[in-house]
């Protein structure tokens, strides 16, 4: 850490930081410059002591220099992490496919739907049996009939079900059917739920919350990594932003940052990225030539009938013409789909 | 619902469309405009509809025109709603301030800190047990050892204590120690949790996301309300934006705003909202002249060595500094504090 | 437009609403629904009138329905504009490359590039001579001397010169010299300038402002297109949000939003739109393969030793590689470069 | 700056920047980390260098430690900036209101605006006559008309007139008319016209660009006060969020904190601030416990019938309303107004 004193702070501030600084632990360097002093603060403390030194007197601010992550980060493991889960397969120059609808609706749906994922070539199925809904009168999902319904859909298909935990007393039965644990946007910073899900060993995809920085996304990861469990997959999603002509903004540079930051694979939700049908195959094909490790996107044999989010989800001609065009863009730039 | 066609939208699409409002159950209307036709959809259906016409063919996009929540509606309630918590009274013109430390740390500090609140003429002491972090790595609260330091320093001072509650399997135990629960700003879109804090019965304190919409923050208290519990005060505590001043940008127009939309008082906390203790006291006026109902500030007897967000904890003597200037505003905007 | 009443409004306030709709020359039709009451106003008047209908009594809110900008929709011209200078096109399955450094610093460098930027198949010579920069501090531009410099690179290779003109008074001398008079992201709203350049008669490449919407970037565009001049490409170059691992945030998905709203090429500046000379390339690649119809990219001989944004610029070899990725990401999405 | 070095950095790394330091005219120290090196740059430069060397080779990022802008910093002066035009004083304890119109629209408008300003106690009179419109096809003021009855209302009620400045080429003219010069938003990084109404030698009214950091806001200021021009007033009108409820956020807590940064006043724009005439005079009362040195707000005769941006005009009965709440809280809060 490097700290900044106020241009006049006076010697007695300086030293009382200085002690401060080895009261923490941590060895001081001072440097004095033309208009201030700055002090160095070396070590390995990662916490708290920012914030500490902050309330020095005389002092203006606190720079890190460590990043806030450990298990996370790149310079810890250079060779990139690759979660498999059935024929589902993301990283390491894996392009992992996972689609279904937003919501678990019934027995034809998904089983229809789950048929046109892997013929279309897709690895992974998503459905929600447990929906988080903004208003408390939307469809809250079937729950475990739901759960049953996609487990009998890989069943008959070989696909992985990825479906959302919104909750600790849901882990153990979702854990019973799922094949990847999904926490959602809203419960990024759920931090005990990231580590119930972390304990159940199984795949985690972990959203992006919408208005988290890189660092608290890769902390977030870090809860989960903590308890041991490695099988992470980071899902950029799209953040809030002043747009309105799309849902949320999808900013794909965060997949090269985050392919230069960590060793975790990314995989990109161009549904929910942009909340248009219209824009998804165009922003899928993006995603691949960014480099995505993984596509995530809703699918529904009919969108105008959906009973959640069907705007933003592609008919069945639409995602087989995503399927093949991610094919040949993929081809391009070196990954396997 | 007003549902726009495109400009070239057959006769066809236009007549699919009105029979698909009826199979909602709603009633159609017709306008024909000069460049293209929209549909108004009457009735009372809130969810789902919106979506499902979306996705109709030839159709532009959907307007919604109801407010999509209605429990917490000004519609539906004319009258202020007044929270109560042992001496703390929040909403019709009485100004609640609520202070004390980020985390609880131990049992001088909570004890000390809650003396002067009492003193300074504050009426609900807050403090953390259970702590949300950013980081795996930060201090997490001392958990019940500190719900049981809360109230103690409740027996000695009649202050309500108010704290944040991180998940549905802490309701219980919580509910035991606390006066109000606390649902924190990573937590607002936790449904289950929203729901368990609500048949807790107690009084809720629910923080805005920091990228929550008003609706999104009214259908977040709606899910509280559904449970039949109408202790609801909405803590405004800033937004996430480009601003790198300040930790969060304190929109403070949220108070008015919400002031016209809704019955439930408005609390702000202008220490999150800053993030910089040097930006509290002014801020906290301010808040009291937007009209707040009441505010929540971070207090800590000696900052620079607090365990967790010192740097935005006020002094003994800033906290009473406020109390002072803030009586002053809340005099002459017609307020009792 | 819609007007729609708020749920208590009296039949007077409605017939009042009515009344000014007939005052502005419009035609209204009547809606009574459940729980309000909503006005159409028909006709083609896009300004003003929403203001004003929104002041009157009783009334919640005006939500319009036709798009504000004219020329530039995609409803009044359908086939797609391709703007030509010299060997570079943009638009209609044409994808051009328009490359070089931020400013131009001296005859060598920019002869240097533009002769890399000409081998490696790009087709513009972008330069600064004019330089808006954040400080006052900052080295501005080699002026008039950087306009001679850039008439010499094209003279020598061929390429279509690219240069931003600040103001009104600068339009006839930069004239002159460019083959594409460039606005920049913190002129987009400067109307005196859009009009100006619009008169010149040349190309023009605006660029969206950082917080503008697609309304607002578009109505710009309006400015230019209303002087007669059609020649107008549309630049995405990022926007300002919370996200702090990059210098802007580089929205892809405006690019099919565009395609869908406007007539109007779209180009991409992923050095802006990044900030960062390591996410550049993947960057570039992932805007074609949204289907942007140009590129515009910093380069530089020495980035350790530019003048200004070394940062974001690409070496030499970083362009070749670029250029090669990209040739192969257009052809399989049937691009032209 | 701190150049802070890769962890894996070579020694030869190292030695190179270090190098490059000292041929930027700094000075340096290298400090020894657990994990990664830094380099400490000492000096007075502060362009250029910082991203010069971030391109070195083992670089991970450079931290600035001076602030970027001079003359407008409060460690260069610490006593705050008064500027004064006619009775309109601004600073220094002292709050002056400027009023008026969006735009001039008659001289019958803007002489009965004047003589309310002034009856209720107001310093300025604001109104446009060359007004920067969002669209082409909107109302586009008066123009010199509008000057000359700006002028009149002046020469009948001794107000200050305010009015804005859209180019260079107008600034002569617009001078000879008022008394302060605005920079609208728009225009904030508008380099050629900071530099003319600086030079102007008349008050400028900077207006905050809605995207701009403090930091650009004080550089836009830099390049007025660099010209000899020292009476400047910042104005916070709102900043570009997520938000949807008002027009804009408005960050109050920017004027205390410019208050620590710099001498110069602070005015609030509550109408723009918010874009809704229902939320202006709360917000208007809260910029004054903000500690607010100005308020600047639209006020119409009838705002329903306004050329521009009636939906956020106070009528003149909240404009008294405003001004008499606005008086209670500056005298607790120790304001002149």
């Amino acid at each position: 850490m490097i700290v900044v004193m106020k241009p006049g702070a006076s010697q007695q501030q300086i030293e009382h930081m200085v002690e401060r600084v080895h009261q923490l632990g941590l060895r001081s360097q001072v440097i004095v410059g033309t208009e201030r002093t700055v002090i160095a603060a070396l070590g390995e403390k990662r916490d708290g002591a920012k914030q500490s030194l902050e309330l020095g007197e005389g002092v203006e601010k606190v720079v890190p220099i460590l990043a806030p992550y450990k298990i996370a980060s790149y310079e810890v493991k250079k060779e990139p992490t690759v979660v498999e889960a059935l024929g589902l397969r993301v990283g390491g120059g894996q392009l992992g496919v996972i689609a279904g609808p937003c919501s678990v609706e019934s027995r034809g749906q998904i089983l229809e739907l789950a048929h046109l994922v892997r013929e279309a070539g897709g690895h992974g199925l998503r459905g929600g049996a447990y929906k988080p809904r903004t208003s408390p009168y939307s469809f809250q999902g079937l729950k475990e009939k739901g759960l049953e319904l996609l487990a009998e859909a890989r069943a008959a298909t070989g696909l992985a079900v990825v479906t959302e935990v919104m909750a600790t007393e849901q882990v153990a039965l979702i854990a019973n059917y799922a094949d990847v644990l999904q926490v959602g946007a809203r419960n990024m910073q759920n931090y005990p739920l990231l580590e119930a899900v972390g304990e159940s060993g199984l795949p985690v995809l972990l959203k992006r919350g919408p208005s988290a920085t890189m660092d608290e996304f890769l902390l977030a990861a870090e809860y989960v990594l903590k308890t041991g469990n490695t099988r992470v997959m980071l899902c950029e999603r799209g953040i809030r932003t002043f747009e309105d002509h799309t849902r949320f903004t999808l900013p794909l540079a965060s997949v090269p940052y985050l392919h230069q930051t960590t060793h975790l694979p990314v995989v990109v939700d161009p549904s929910h990225g942009t909340g248009k049908a219209s824009l998804v195959v165009t922003m899928a094909r993006a995603a691949v030539a960014a480099g995505a490790d993984g596509l995530i996107v809703e699918v529904h044999p009919d969108p105008e009938k959906a009973l959640s989010d069907g705007f933003q989800a592609l008919t069945p001609a639409a995602f087989r013409q995503m399927m093949a065009e991610c094919h040949k863009v993929a081809e391009v730039v070196g990954l396997k789909m």
